[in-house]
């Protein structure tokens, strides 16, 4: 699934890392949250702006919520995508929604929230 | 929090390490995912069996599903304690319950399901 | 330097990840050893055979030795060009030499040896 | 050897965990450098102060070089411990060095050189 499976959505190419597996000869599952993390960034670079760039406007998301589903393990040097789509917009968080695929083999499913702060932690709402 | 919040609970001190926290100073999420880990194989090892030995039997499990609220950010060297209880047992799977202080704040809230699998990923029935 | 640095060298394009940076805002001194072994089997893989399909065949290789000199940091979402060559092969190892560039900056230099061992941790002659 | 092996060192006991663990069965050999920088900060505090509170004073330290050499492997849940000595102290950098045992077999030797900086990333003497 190289194609966004969701109209408005995204796809980030992850290729799984040796380090990322573990003596089951499969990703370990904290990996699985770091590629969620790379391809919410990617998202939104490719719709507004570097998350970088945010952050030097002192615009910070932290993650609130997080939920993964792991249907199928992947391996190492898999080349997978992950389909991201923003799921709803409130004032001060955003929800996102997941797919990794092997293929056409769809591996995991997830959400999480994230909550707009500034650079000291406090909750502010979410800019244009 | 270092007695047990559940009476069936237990309780794994974790100090959080420098490589573990992110450019906005705080413990990156993902770090929590593996303390988790380390919680339930601690629980697992209190009441029954180190997990290690369960693999050289052939006993594996695999993450399924993942939830985790993070309702206060942990810091560089905080020492935090993981409470940690299953939840329910099936005849493949466990659930687990987690809450993680630091003090008497509760940081996070979680719960993981894993599937009992042997060598080849094949689920098979808890064994006792 | 996207060019390789080294006639018989590979170049492996690697983007600094957000959960590899530290409360410093520079990526964590750990992240470099993961990226050297992404570049040292992107190298295997394009000049002879894939480290997956080497470990199918009973083939693994540890590392014995590890030098790394930091001279300038790299932040997120730099995007770095790592630099590999084989530096010498004897009967049971390689030494590998590593360059980490942004742009025309020169961030990291290293070394490597890594040791052909068989499923059981056994020295054997690296193959052809 | 639970017991300092240099007679200014420091010890800091480490029990693997399993996501620093790779498919090989043996904890990857970037874990090493996080146990390390566990180590180097356990001295400090040990020996003078928390790492943290010198931060919130202005005083970072980068790591500059590291050097390892990987004898025997470190496993799953294995408890080992870290011998930590300061090998030399400059103007501006110190040089520390690293044994990892368990039990009575030394597993990796290490040096690392750390230099003091301020906030900006500037060099600046190393505080008495």
């Amino acid at each position: 699934m190289t194609e966004p499976c969701w109209p408005d959505g995204s796809v980030t190419p992850i290729v799984v890392r040796y380090s990322e597996c573990d003596p089951v000869g499969v990703a370990h599952h904290a990996a699985y949250v770091v590629w969620l993390e790379q391809a919410r960034t990617d998202r939104l670079k490719q719709f507004s702006t570097a998350y970088r760039a945010l952050e030097e406007m002192g615009i910070y998301f932290v993650v609130a919520r997080l939920n993964i589903r792991y249907q199928k393990p992947a391996r190492y040097d898999d080349h997978l995508h992950v389909h991201t789509r923003v799921a709803a917009v409130g004032r001060v968080k955003i929800d996102h929604e997941y797919r990794i695929y092997r293929g056409k083999a769809l591996l995991t499913t997830a959400q999480t929230t994230i909550v707009c702060v500034d650079g000291e932690g406090k909750v502010q709402p979410v800019p244009d």
